[in-house]
């Protein structure tokens, strides 16, 4: 690229991503959440966290929207975390890491794996494809700037 | 799910690949190699980032594997960060993560986007598919642990 020419990436909305969801624990606490995990001590014992940070973390999911936090009417001692939508919608990034990290971080498979909730089948490779359909290899895409492509 | 059956991630190499990648100055750095750039001064006036921090984040994505360090022939005081084919690699995560902090993070559409290299036209959407090829929402899918499964 031209020295001259650098991306204006300033309203790119990455950076407040990586607030919500780049922190170490968050990240393990949503691939919980997307487990099925809904209680504090299951996310306390599954992370081996300490309380005070996994309270911490749990709070700010919820203020960011990715978790919902229940008071069971049942017991009002009770409280479930559920993923929101927004939160649900994390499963794609939480995926496509997971399987970059399997082929390229790991020795042993991992036991656990994201699968087709209807007939339990582990899922396909995340894959990029182009706007007709065409599978994209990672050297196939590339970002443009569309202020500098004459469409703004 | 039942509280006594937490999953088995302890072979799970989320953690690790966060420890690569999930450090923010990292993951921007990243965006701007697959944006194209391959100078310290790119990524120096594009991130606004202090020079021995730029340092320590680029010299320990070489170290990790994800981009590769070239001393130029032409000019040994030149250097370029290019990204390896395990950098190249995270695109697929870098687009999910963009997607959705664009529709639920964001409120004016981002000018930088991922585009085919062929044509410059924008990618899809980034989907999961069923192994049968069907497109899945976040709510479809599910981790399950293969040991679990009765498969291992």
């Amino acid at each position: 690229m031209s020295r001259n020419k650098l991306p204006d990436f300033g309203n790119c909305p990455l950076p407040d991503a990586l607030d919500t969801i780049g922190e170490r624990w968050s990240f393990l606490i949503l691939r919980g959440a997307l487990f099925g995990m809904h209680h504090f001590e299951d996310f306390q014992s599954s992370l081996g966290i300490a309380r005070n940070i996994l309270s911490n973390r749990l709070s700010r999911l919820v203020e960011r929207g990715i978790l919902d936090r229940q008071v069971m009417p049942c017991d009002k001692r009770k409280v479930e975390y559920r993923l929101t939508e927004k939160g649900a919608a994390l499963a794609p990034v939480m995926l496509a890491l997971r399987q970059w990290a399997d082929k390229w971080e790991s020795s042993n498979p991992s036991s656990t794996v994201f699968a087709d909730r209807r007939d339990r089948m582990p899922v396909r490779e995340i894959v990029i494809h182009a706007h007709d359909g065409r599978a994209l290899s990672p050297r196939d895409v590339m970002w443009i700037d569309r202020n500098c492509e004459g469409e703004s």
